[in-house]
């Protein structure tokens, strides 16, 4: 039953060699990996734009240099990543390149610091999605958790289904936003220089009194919450068809050309337009309605922006379980990170993922607006380990060209520590946080680590030397009766040993009399024990008899506790009898070196 | 940690040989036991007066007579309860009696309808204790549900704790209560000879017109709503210090005497002092207020009588676990109520009452009145075939005196048959539900019954004939590496049985071909058998690996699946690892013939 029901949702199970078929080939990458960076295009003006609104509408021209300074550092990090994947074809992502290159402690930083953040971006996009749904039917608002719960387990299921096929279903909305964006800039440039808009553009270059350097600093680190989703496809590399390297460095440099011209283009309108940024209205709806009146088209903007503000949770999903996986690899996360599920992808890690977010939503109620600011800083951090990191690469390796190569990098690792210390400096109300959340994180990857390294130790054996060696082996067997089982349990006990003994624990002196008297007259060959238990206990007595033996045999002996259970012909029958062999075995082998056996024997009706 | 906070909350564990000492004398038992008896004065006159209202003030008067009708049904019930007592004094429930002289089904109809009864007494009881308390504090109102969950709690505590300590803490509110209440009686009594009170009772003996039969009848039976309880007696007799018998037969004629002068008393004041049955206000108060007016005694009474209301609840905790763990002795419930808990009560019966009720509670939202009816006719329905197993029985055994004996039960036979027609005849709307109930309940009873009956069938053996018999041993060992815990098995194996092989699951050539070269340097003298799973699952290719090794080799061998597994130093450390041989052993056990044995390798850091 259950299983059918997985099948239904999930597909049926996929062989180990069907992995190759699986992976993304460059426009489904796009899809996948650039939802994330391209849905910035939906907020990354209007976020420029809120903090300079602060110092009047005359401050508004510098939206325009600002976001050529973020598009600046969009070309960096295009060309510093384009390095890096080159560099590291299997996956190189910044916990990869930091633990290359510089160490173990800042690739846990930047591990961890990867690894909150798609649990936020999952969050974060899924209840923004949620807010473009409710802003269009208010009448869902008291449903906006369940909403964005709903999504998240589309979502879920999506992944676990595999790769190829979630992408096939979220290619489409992700082609139509590119598209209807590209649409709104061409339509919105050719009609303002045919004179089709009268707007109030504020005095480019003019000089505004009250604009300081920490407010530009703070518009500035604003805008670049544009640039978070860009690390998605270094991370990603093994799911690229081969040759990966190509696909992936090929893929990056498309995302970053249609991120770059949406975003210049949407700033450039918004100036142009004179565009003040509300609280009722998006400047893309702004920009879109001016454009092209209350039309269809309007609504097709705002629909699929909805779309991709909702999709951009899935890049975590490619992300997060991939990253998982390589620091399970690594010992510092559990081993079922590993593990691949019946579709091949990580499921383990997809449904942590899923948990983890739903969590926050359902903590915040929907309302993660606020953990914005957060999840930028925490993706700024291991942006400039990952830079750091190719930094100490080119100068260790050397090779052709490493003086071009490490002054890109160096670049690179200066504007984004730049960055996440401007972060820092303007919007630490809202980071401090990460202070507090990322040791911790690093200190339980290493408690892993170290559980992990002790128990490889303790099982460790020399191949040369460490031998199996033959013991004797003395069996106890807990009888409660004289059945089927218990006839079944000993004559199974007589082919392993000939030191075999059944223990019987009475409560009173009637019961012991009349046992010994069955069990003689039975006489199967097997001596009975009897103990008397004053307070009703089965497993105290058998406890201290166990321990008996062991003081006596253990040196020369294994000990085997047999125990006889008969299995029921329906599941449900179990709660009809004590489960006192349940709760024998899991003290036993929790607590003592014993081996412990169960014995069925299977009722057929 | 876990067991501590047991021990504070439950107190020692006791021996079996402290049962006696457990055990009630009668004061106490009048404690334990009376609760629920005496507790329905608190309604009783009020029931016959709310219904008797709908003909008039005048027709007031005929609660005399019918109270004095209640009072007679009390005497033929306490002495034919008497005989019952003396007849069967290892404990003479309806479910015993009806099972010793009618037979099965009519021994199952009684047992069924009292446990069904027990619950709803805790249920019914806990909310009208709950409404008493409200009534004085308004403020709790809105958490009334948490009020009767906490009551319960407390209930199940006391229980938990033992017999003798919970009737220590409950005897005194009940000696309270009937303390109080004869004050009231006397004092009100004296007050209306001496001329105290000014009152207009209604004419007695005047002829109201439109009083039917119907309606007398109803109050009647409303008015029979007292005698719940009165059972509790003849079912509690081995709660009972010996002589048990004597010891029950003289509380049972304690309480009678005691409910039957409160009764009567209480009705008689009612009556004299014209009182009036109120939506706002009990009678009890109204009676208490014209006696006393509105001091001190007032308030006593109040609180003693809120206080009774909640005890009568504890009545049924005596007795459900009991009878749950008669109809478990004869393998009519499971096994596990008839197991004495570390303070020799029976601990599941007493739990599985407390959820329950604590169910019904809240699926009732603490408005549990409306059950009160259904909970009478579920008294009644054992009452009558108690009695008529006792008619059975002085015609089958024919005593000395049994003549009269005969009459007594035929008499009582009759008077509770005619009261439980009574009752569907004026409540059906409100009783119709227990002819659903009741046969499912009786159907499970059966249900479990041939459950166990299989059960015993397929696992009895004849001592003379059946022997173990000694068969060989296959031994498999599924290994995931070579480690100390396999080196470990493996020793442990070659003890066992001279046909040992390792099993090896791989998910990739590669990883198979690396454990063959190594196993082989090893050579740790047992053949390692390699399988290849395309799907990345273990169990899957194990099970095919187990099928054809039975296939093979079950006519002369046992099959032993022996399972490498280390247990880690704290209990948390094992998410950090897979749990297969969880999932392996669950498997093999529950669908395989194959003896499955654990190996543990304890880690000690």
């Amino acid at each position: 039953m259950l299983g059918k029901f997985k099948r239904i949702l999930i597909g049926r199970p996929m062989k180990s060699a069907e992995l190759e078929a699986e992976k993304l080939g460059r426009l489904k990458a796009l899809a996948i990996l650039s939802s994330d960076a391209l849905s910035s295009v939906a907020y990354g003006t209007e976020q420029i734009l809120l903090v300079l609104m602060v110092a009047g509408f005359a401050a508004l021209w510098y939206s325009v240099p600002i976001s050529i300074a973020v598009l600046g550092l969009l070309v960096i990090l295009i060309i510093s990543y384009r390095q890096t994947i080159f560099a590291y074809p299997a996956g190189g992502g910044a916990y990869i390149v930091a633990k290359d290159n510089i160490g173990k402690a800042p690739s846990l930083i930047a591990g961890g610091s990867l690894l909150v953040d798609y649990i936020l971006t999952v969050a974060v996009s899924s209840s923004a999605g949620t807010d473009a749904i409710t802003s269009a039917f208010p009448v869902l608002h008291d449903h906006r958790v369940l909403i964005a719960l709903v999504m998240i387990v589309f979502l879920t299921i999506m992944n676990l289904r595999g790769v190829t096929e979630s992408a096939s279903v979220l290619a489409i909305p992700i082609y139509l936003f590119v598209i209807a964006i590209f649409v709104l800039i061409i339509t919105g440039v050719i009609r303002y220089f045919t004179g089709g808009i009268e707007a109030a553009a504020p005095q480019f270059d003019s000089t505004v009194s009250n604009v300081s350097l920490f407010l530009l600093l703070k518009a500035f680190s604003s805008g670049c919450s544009a640039l978070t989703g860009v690390e998605a496809v270094s991370n990603a590399i093994p799911n690229f068809r081969k040759p990966a390297e190509k696909n992936a460095a090929a893929t990056l440099l498309m995302m970053g050309i249609i991120l770059g011209a949406m975003f210049i283009g949407i700033t450039l309108l918004a100036y142009w337009y004179g565009i003040h940024p509300s609280a009722t209205e998006t400047v893309i709806s702004q920009i879109a309605r001016m454009t092209f009146g209350h039309g269809v088209l309007y609504y097709v903007i705002q629909g699929v922006t909805a779309l991709i503000l909702f999709l951009a949770a899935n890049t975590a999903y490619s992300a997060f379980p991939l990253l998982a996986f390589m620091l399970a690899k690594d010992k510092y996360m559990p081993h079922m990170f590993m593990v691949r599920g019946d579709r091949l992808g990580f499921s383990n890690g997809i449904i942590i993922l899923s948990l983890l977010s739903a969590l926050l939503v359902i903590v915040f109620k929907g309302d993660t607006e606020n953990l914005i600011p957060l999840y930028a800083v925490g993706v700024f951090i291991p942006f400039t380990l990952s830079q750091l990191g190719m930094m100490i690469r080119w100068i260790r390796l050397k090779p052709s060209n490493w003086g071009l190569k490490l002054t890109i990098n160096t670049v690179g690792m200066l504007t984004t520590l730049s960055i996440t210390l401007i972060f820092i400096f303007t919007k630490f109300s809202q980071v401090w946080v990460i202070f507090l959340f990322l040791p911790l994180v690093v200190y339980i990857f290493y408690k892993i680590y170290t559980h992990y390294e002790n128990t490889a130790e303790q099982l460790r054996i020399d191949i040369k030397v460490d031998k199996p060696e033959v013991k004797g082996n003395t069996i106890i067997i807990p009888v409660a009766g004289i059945t089927r089982v218990v006839m079944n349990t000993i004559s199974y006990a007589k082919t392993l040993s000939p030191n075999v003994v059944a223990v019987y624990v009475g409560f009173d002196d009637e019961a012991i009399h009349k046992m010994e008297q069955k069990w003689e007259e039975w006489n199967p060959g097997v001596r009975l024990i009897v103990l008397k238990s004053r307070y009703r206990s089965i497993l105290g007595p058998l406890r201290r008899f166990i321990d008996t033996v062991e003081w006596k045999t253990s040196a020369t002996d294994h000990i085997t506790v047999l125990i006889p259970q008969f299995v029921t012909h329906h599941w449900w029958e179990t709660i009809l009898h004590n489960q006192t062999s349940l709760l024998m075995r899991a003290y036993l082998i929790n607590y003592k070196d014993v081996v412990v056996a169960t014995v069925p024997y299977h009722l057929n009706k």
